[in-house]
């Protein structure tokens, strides 16, 4: 295949034979891919492309399934609340009260309701089950003795009657046609059926050279009420919620030792969505369920296999147990992972997962409408500079990490009105493939700054929070994740276990003195060297991001001394910590942050409302470094760049008064840096994604890690972004805005200037 | 004395004879009193006025002070943390490092050191008394055995060496003499030598009408740092912190049969600023500080009486064990309470004490630099103006409920520059004497609404929160107290501990019919009698303000569900519950707000990020009812009138969806009304004082309580206000403004008009 072939997977349609195989010679596919909704003919199946098919396993087998009412899928609800009147000892809930009932039906079985729970919420003390009854005919809780002016609730079993995704495309686009009900592994009577079915399904589909995985069983969680007004009562991308029936959690007991109860999963109605630090009941959950999804989905990818065909999983965005970052995930034995992306942090995402093959499916999809209900391939849309905005965000990760293929996905004939938008992809297609080609020829050149974003889940949510940007921009850490993705820099994520465990690799410098700073360093080497082994030694610089009590801060895990002590000494010894937002912080402590020493900045939670505020003055040498890009006129002032968002929060105080000031908003300092040991700690009120702000972590890494302000294979302009390839000595530069751009990178062999149009990507040889 | 004199304190001036007496016959004064800074002169004294004399009876008596240096008042301090190293195993800390050596000085006697406390603040855990050691000729703790990388700290006992509001006139004014030191009363040594001193005074002040104590004996906490910037370490107006000594502490334990220890006062270097929940230990002691001022205050107030003099009080602001609503205040047996003030708020404290004669201080004061340091009396100042704009918002205060006095204080001859300020004074002071003849003609016509604000500290802390409002602005509740100073509505103050214990008499009315709402009521009427002596019975509307955590929202005080169950029954039999910010705030809850069933919205600390949130309309019609007033263009639209400062929190969202939203901010509820059996629960993001959202609360009021919008003496311009007085038939219409107004008022006798210029008070018999 030449260089201007291969690596992309286009969405063929029957009945467009004509125009699938001319796009396909465009922009050079080699394989081609049916979609929902679209069948692929003969005569494209039978050109010699590779064949991608969308199999979705628990679903569309509504046969099955009616003969099988209790081997649906299965979820925990909550009643809405009730609260007994003065004279109200009785009291009569109705369970899916407020609820959708087209898509759940109450599990009362017997088994189900050894784990019903009824809770007095104002209490909040369990109601003893002799108090309570469910009444079958009626489908109503009655609960006996209820405290006047008590509020309660039911938690029950319900199964799952429409699976949610076809649900939302079903009244979405108002289809007449049967609910599609997902059917639930658990049980061998299910596995035995998926296993024959697949089989025939591999027996019957001999062109089919990849089994496209649209995930595996569990869905993340949708929970749907029944007004208009609140639909989607809860929607978390990753949730196990949807995994639970009375037979999986006996086998958990079973496994163990221990049973979970409704409860667990419940928690006072908010349940656990995936922004809060997971419980270790949670944790051990998750790592039973996951161990089953892995299990069985590997029977399912021997029998692809065995039937000469690879398996491909498509993971949008974290179908259940089928975490790429998981250790489990290897074990399916899949041979690509395919993402969807939006954005750069989806495209690292895909690009360090274990597996064979990394694919990106591009956005946007060829429907008729995008995003939000915008058009995109109809009237009024521009789906050509839509894909350039995209791309841009994706380019700048594959710069960093390459994949191995694009893919689009939809209905190819919506193309035929949107001539540009072919010519995008055609160049897009072209773009990737010159990039990947790069990344071949060796790595690409990186700055020697070693991150690790430090938060509750660690690796297993490495990149991505739990969906896309647009359904997690409220949470900071996303926003620092997307800029990192196209940073020279590189980037891991660790838990807070892991530093406790130490399963982090010795430290390789600490001061050039041997008595840390100046200070004497009472200690022999050897203690020394035996608690380097325990310490972040690989890794210069922790991000810690989040809100209060966050997954992404670390709530609890924070009221440890022994992190506290690992992480300060590590900083001592010249590391760096960057908090953002609320980092490390914890109630009811001295300064609100645990990591308050290091950081030289607090949290007041109101308890220090009478204590006198440091006066400050900006640093200005300091502000200009972080700020200011040569060449450019985003210069900022001591209150922060415009187009570098620090919110004022006026909970924020120095603590010693010695932290470096960067930036403040109404007299509070919004961005400070602060000397602890050898190392720093930095602090910012919030970080909102640009490239303007970008920039400025860029700024900011460079100058905590101590390095010259001048480095090579930067670019002067922060709407520009460059890679270098020592291996081919080709240098990419891109214009990540839409307007024309004049940028200059110093290099080894003095600074050369490019002008970029916009969107536009050069590769030059230097 | 004819109507136009009387009622009025002079600041006299010797040296200032001839202008002394023209002002006091000019504002028609009764009484001339010295400053602090001025004398008397017999020329003044002598002319049958009443005189004033000042005395802060725990300084100016350094010479006993200085042979009895045991004997000063103390305070508990905590040491800055210092952080141990890797080879620390053993840390020195300087106590005081960080502490203004001239306000402090170490008591390192036995006595003291038994008080002291040394914690590893990283662990949280207190260092065993056998591993620290103070050496009282360095000055140092050492601490042995330390954790590296743990902070540690020392909590101990100081002398306060300088007395600290006169530290505070000394250092503004570089004075130049010997800094005055604070005795302290506790020991019976002291207090004998006080006691002469004062009755030897008393022999010495034959011409002294009144004395007024600056206070008692023990001071606000106002800790200053060493570094210029962060001087003001901490100021709480209401902490009870310098009153400790080993002496104290010791009588406690005897009285209390436990001890108290330094961290139950250092807690966490955070202290127990006023604005949180008072612990109980903290409530313990207070009372009995409280009951040793009282004691010993009393023997002095009989010393005065013996000597024919009366014993007036300066409350300004809180000094300790003074607070006028506390039971024991009374038992000083003063004659008078002096209150100087800026705000309503703070004319409604002195107005509402039990004692004789109320009295209030205007501002300015007589001095060249006021507030922030403006000039007042000096070039560039305007205090004519100054003196307008304080009175405006005392004025309103007095419709509602009268003083006695009013009084100016400072240097008498810096009026001499402006015969504006003199002329304002006259006026000032004739409108007061005839507002005052109003109310002794019979009370004021007020609405029937009975307002009850409820927070931790219930009636101790009425009106104030402790301070002036300049300090406590942050704070939504002293908006609230301030707009409610000035309404015509009643208004008390009660805590949680009033609802639980049942101080509260009967409720007189519930709903019309006699199953409430039309809901089967199961219990009979005895039963319901017998509960209705427990709740709220004489209050229509519950004012619960503030931020989570703090006193005024209330902390744990809701994780009580006998308060929650009490509440909830006392809104379903038709009380109004209003929560603004973050009213009954509690965390790891169902719904953020213990209330939240009654207000129809909760507050999400993160753990709800992936719920849904219900969409809303504006309810027009409500929110035209409170945001509209008659006849102004100050109409508000569905996200609130600019003027009514509504904030956007994001995290609050709508729980079962069925409040009436008045008014958003991005999307967000801000503004909301919701129906619980037949009472309300209405809910405020925040509030901030001002013309406009004082008559929003108004009308919030009325309309949450069902009155008819048209009501009598209510003027149709938020700018203006009036109040009438049924007894004499008189009208008084005041501009709360600085242009001209004309504004209407529906009487029973018609609507009448007035014109009104800028501030001006109209007085009409309708």
């Amino acid at each position: 295949m030449s260089k201007k072939t291969g690596s992309f997977t286009l969405p063929g349609e029957a009945g467009y034979e004509k125009l699938t195989l001319e796009l396909a010679e465009k922009w050079g596919a080699d394989v081609i891919r049916d979609s929902d909704g679209t069948v692929l003919s003969d005569e494209i199946t039978k050109t010699g492309y590779g064949i991608y098919s969308t199999i979705c396993i628990i679903r569309d087998h509504n046969e099955w399934a009616k003969k099988h009412p209790d081997k649906l899928q299965q979820t925990f609800l909550m009643s809405d609340p009730v609260t007994a009147g003065s004279g109200d000892s009785v009291l009569v809930i109705r369970p899916l009260s407020g609820y959708f009932t087209e898509q759940f039906r109450v599990n009362d079985s017997a088994d189900s309701i050894r784990y019903w729970q009824v809770f007095d919420r104002t209490a909040d003390i369990e109601v003893d089950r002799s108090k309570w009854a469910y009444n079958a005919a009626s489908g109503e809780v009655t609960i006996n003795d209820c405290v006047p002016y008590h509020s309660y609730t039911v938690n029950f079993l319900a199964f799952q009657i429409w699976e949610q995704i076809s649900m939302y495309n079903h009244v979405t686009n108002n289809w007449d046609k049967e609910h599609l009900m997902p059917i639930d592994p658990r049980t061998q009577e299910c596995r035995d059926y998926m296993t024959k079915w697949f089989t025939d399904w591999c027996e019957a589909h001999p062109d089919t050279t990849v089994v496209r995985f649209t995930s595996m069983f569990y869905n993340f969680v949708w929970i749907w009420g029944d007004d208009e007004r609140n639909r989607y009562r809860y929607s978390d991308w990753g949730s196990y919620d949807f995994t639970v029936s009375p037979k999986a959690l006996d086998d958990f007991e079973k496994e163990y030792g221990y049973a979970l109860t409704s409860e667990d999963f419940i928690n006072k109605g908010r349940l656990h969505v995936t922004h809060m630090p997971p419980t270790k009941k949670q944790l051990d959950y998750m790592r039973f369920t996951n161990e089953f999804v892995v299990g069985y989905g590997r029977e399912l990818v021997d029998i692809a296999h065995k039937y000469g065909k690879k398996a491909y999983v498509f993971y949008d965005d974290s179908w259940i147990g089928v975490e790429p970052y998981s250790d489990l995930f290897p074990k399916f034995g899949f041979d690509g992972l395919i993402k969807c992306v939006f954005s750069g942090f989806e495209a690292r995402l895909c690009a360090g997962a274990k597996v064979d093959t990394h694919e990106l499916r591009l956005h946007p999809y060829l429907f008729p409408v995008g995003l939000g209900g915008l058009p995109t391939f109809s009237e009024g849309g521009d789906p050509a500079l839509d894909a350039k905005k995209y791309w841009i965000s994706v380019r700048r990760a594959l710069l960093r990490q390459p994949v191995d293929r694009l893919g689009l996905g939809g209905y190819l004939h919506l193309t035929e009105g949107f001539p540009d938008f072919v010519d995008t992809i055609t160049g897009i297609v072209d773009e990737f493939r010159e990039i990947k080609e790069l990344h071949a020829d060796g790595g690409v050149y990186t700055l020697p700054i070693r991150i690790a974003v430090l938060h509750s889940w660690g690796s297993l949510r490495s990149w991505t929070l739990s969906g896309h940007f647009h359904e997690t921009y409220m949470h900071t850490l996303i926003h620092i994740n997307e800029a990192l993705s196209g940073l020279p820099v590189e980037v891991k994520f660790i838990s807070f276990e892991d530093i406790l465990s130490g399963s982090e690799k010795a430290t390789e410098k600490c001061c050039d003195t041997t008595s840390c700073c100046g200070e004497e360093n009472g200690s022999n080497k050897e203690d020394q060297a035996a608690e380097k082994k325990n310490m972040l030694g690989n890794v210069d610089i922790i991000i810690n991001a989040g809100r209060a009590g966050s997954a992404w801060s670390g709530g609890d895990a924070w009221n440890n001394p022994e992190l506290v002590a690992k992480l300060q000494k590590w900083v001592y010894e010249g590391g760096i910590f960057i908090g953002v937002n609320e980092p490390s912080a914890v109630s009811d402590s001295m300064y609100g942050f645990a990591m308050a020493d290091v950081l030289g900045v607090g949290l007041d939670d109101g308890a220090r409302v009478c204590h006198g505020k440091w006066t400050f003055d900006i640093d200005k040498e300091l502000a200009e470094r972080v700020f200011v890009e040569n060449g450019t006129k985003k210069a900022a002032n001591g209150s922060g760049s415009d187009d570098v968002k620090l919110p004022c929060k006026p909970d924020i105080y120095l603590t010693d008064g010695k932290a470096h000031v960067l930036a403040e908003k109404d007299g509070i300092p919004v961005f400070t840096m602060h000397e602890y040991g050898c190392g720093k700690g930095v602090y910012l009120t919030g970080f909102e994604k640009n490239n303007t702000s970008t920039r400025m972590l860029l700024n900011l890494l460079m100058a905590a890690k101590g390095l010259d302000k001048e480095q090579n294979y930067i670019t002067d302009d922060p709407d520009t972004e460059c890679a270098y390839y020592p291996g081919s000595g080709k240098l990419v530069v891109i214009n990540n805005s839409e307007v024309e751009k004049h940028t200059e990178v110093k290099t080894e062999k003095g600074t050369i200037g490019f002008d970029l149009k916009p969107f536009e990507t050069k590769i030059d040889k230097i």
